[in-house]
């Protein structure tokens, strides 16, 4: 498909391009929310729900008190694709929850013949809403990606940058706020969208200092070349926090209201690493984003949060081998993810190996593991299979995946029209009951 | 704690022996149920239903639909014990759903210093209620025990067994029916409670055909000497079902109504085996179990039916490997179960294996596999894990443990009252709940 094909599809109704969702019936008394705030846990299986709750009570049952995805969760949800494998990437499922079609691996926004369908996004635009997306990875990467672009494959992320700017409804540019990673998609040899975004009245920022003097919408921040640092890695405590606050804050004065996609990002990542102390640490700033939302609500109440995952990553289990427990109490004492531990060691003479072992996990190498990991330790894929086979082997978290898993995915919503998403639904149920809202607030 | 200690305890309000939980406060506008069917399926995470959804649909998507777990899911349930490890064995789970307080693991309704905690099935005979429970297990296995029994091991499955006949309230046996298995537990060389029940007025069947001929409570059927058979490797296709079909119009008559606790047992031990083929057919099982409580529910709408499981078993996944696919569709060629299949192999001849391989599991042994298969011919445990593997690889199905996992599991209301069982909760509260509508109905 080629950006005139996209032009043209976007300047008629989208649905002339390609099928449309019929917005889902719902009831009578309900009143549209005039702002949404779809929140989206990369990866987030319920399994990270509970790990999260343990994890913040150190392990310990006299702490454990429900966190803010306990009080929310409201429903639960199925994410199969359109093909027969049943389990879904990033792109096939932010296409769902972007748009209420399903469509194949890989794809953004685009049906099994690679028309593009419209989005949630470009429908609010329509409606003379304001549109803001957030993300831990770069802000066009699949699931933000999905609700402003349409391409055949995911990667080809230039493009997707592209159409970012390109692609008009009724005139308009569709994203009023952007926040998250991935510079390079946006300064390149041949194209510097920076300054066409700017030459459009887009505020931009390219540090946190400057995203914290962004005044008002439109506004693009592009805070890393590509996804922003593991949480883990860094000293920042709560970047999509910081970022939602500020999207919020952005969005929040717009007279017809707002839709705001605030995506977790590398929850994923994490899973995919299959380690837990990063998982852990992103879904703390997720959670840290979603009390921001929240609060938004409680202040703002013509508002809907409505909060779910892609798909779950990794097959996390709570227990592993055999033994019946999990110590989440031992995960505080991990530093840094596995991968830049891994890095470390690299960097280190052999007698220094199991001092810093110790003090960057707070867990101690026996003699043979010592061995083991002296015999690896120039060899970054075994050193790093080594190092973390031992932190789950420890908090006896188990996984069985470096990929997707086909689990249905937690559901939480909060304020105006939340009592929709309650009990079981598919992902696409999500989008339509959204879109359903989006053309009511119209009315 | 002797039997003199208990029946002392529960000849008095059970409060003295122990600590009794505060039914937790509700709505006043609800009116509370007569009759209470409370379902726990063993083990069943909530990976179990999504599994079962894609099961039903053979793996295509054009054929998913809701199952009825899909239909009556309300809410979700964490279920850690009462001590530093967050994953609970089903005696402690089931103490906590059949009483409100968490305990340890191993403990019948015995709090930490071994002393009897009240039971709502006991509360319920002091209202005047019948009492039924339904087992694919032993009727005196760690679930159904926690609601009839108090012990500090799950293992003492004898003294269970007599608590089920000495303990009385106000003079009156608990339990008025009990459908399973466990017979080598019920007539002993040093007791024969079955003739005892007999005495106390109980029918009773030990076979299936005597099932269907019981026509009043109390009753008393013991179908297998342990457990019952698991559901694939048997004729009958229903077991669960039609025994909970037996004790609904046993109890249905009762003037003050019923509390029927119905367990579908073999889930977990599916899930220990890491078998998906046998979790697959007990969930079936469970399925249309549930379909006749529903049924009865539609036809008697002063009924709650409320589903949940004790904890998850297996750390089950739905994608191992990296390979982003579950392949639903194969396992309907696996006839038996795991064990049933190796027992089968060890007596054939090594020129047989392959082909009864196929034949049994739809599978194909390739040559490297062959040359592994024969060489543990033999070995039971060695031949087992390897045969296991092999499914377990071809569907793309991940476990992480033989063992349970600290997993949230499903929560399914329907009926008066369900409204009460939505979203977050714990364990416990499910039993406070049901204890408050106990409570509520006598009033």
């Amino acid at each position: 498909m080629t950006i005139r094909t996209l032009l043209a599809c976007s300047a008629l109704l989208l649905s002339a391009c390609s099928q449309t969702p019929a917005p889902a019936p719902e009831p009578a008394e309900t009143s549209a929310p005039r702002n949404i705030i779809f929140m989206i846990g990369d990866g987030m299986g319920a399994n990270y729900l509970t790990a999260y709750r343990y994890f913040l009570a150190e392990g310990k049952q006299q702490q454990i008190k429900p966190t803010i995805y306990d009080e929310l969760w409201t429903g639960i949800s199925s994410t199969w694709p359109d093909d027969q494998t049943l389990v879904t990437d990033s792109a096939a499922s932010a296409t769902a929850l972007a748009t209420g079609i399903k469509t194949f691996n890989g794809a953004i926004s685009v049906d099994q013949q690679h028309l593009p369908i419209g989005t949630l996004m470009q429908q609010a635009k329509r409606q003379g809403k304001a549109n803001g997306i957030v993300a831990s990875s770069q802000v066009n990467h699949a699931t933000p990606a999905a609700f402003l672009a349409h391409n055949k494959s995911r990667r080809n992320m230039d493009a997707i940058a592209d159409q970012f700017f390109d692609i008009r409804i009724e005139g308009q540019l569709v994203p009023d706020v952007m926040l998250g990673g991935g510079l390079t998609h946006f300064i390149r040899d041949d194209r510097n969208l920076v300054a066409e975004f700017q030459a459009e009245g887009y505020q931009y920022a390219d540090s946190w200092q400057q995203l914290a003097q962004l005044s008002q919408a439109p506004a693009l921040a592009l805070l890393a070349d590509g996804g922003l640092p593991s949480v883990l890695n860094q000293e920042m405590e709560a970047p999509l926090q910081v970022m939602t606050e500020k999207a919020l804050e952005l969005l929040s004065n717009h007279p017809q209201g707002f839709v705001l996609m605030v995506e977790g990002s590398q929850i994923d990542w994490c899973g995919h690493a299959n380690d837990i102390a990063c998982a852990m640490a992103e879904m703390h700033d997720f959670a840290r984003a979603i009390q921001s939302a929240k609060a938004f609500v409680d202040a703002n109440p013509d508002t809907l949060l409505i909060i779910t995952a892609d798909h779950e990553t990794g097959g996390l289990a709570l227990a592993a081998d055999g033994i019946y427990e999990w110590r989440a109490d031992l995960i505080y004492g991990v530093q840094y993810t596995v991968r830049e531990i891994t890095q470390r060691m690299m960097a280190l003479e052999p007698a220094e190996l199991a001092d810093q072992w110790r003090h960057w996990t707070g867990l101690t190498l026996d003699d043979n593991q010592l061995a083991d990991v002296l015999a690896v330790h120039q060899q970054q894929p075994e050193l790093y299979a080594l190092l973390n086979g031992y932190i789950n082997q420890a908090t006896r978290t188990g996984w069985t995946t470096s990929g997707h898993t086909a689990a249905d995915v937690p559901v939480m919503a909060y304020g105006a029209g939340a009592e929709q998403f309650t009990g079981f639904m598919d992902n696409i149920d999500i989008a339509k009951r959204i879109m359903g809202f989006i053309q009511q607030s119209a009315n």
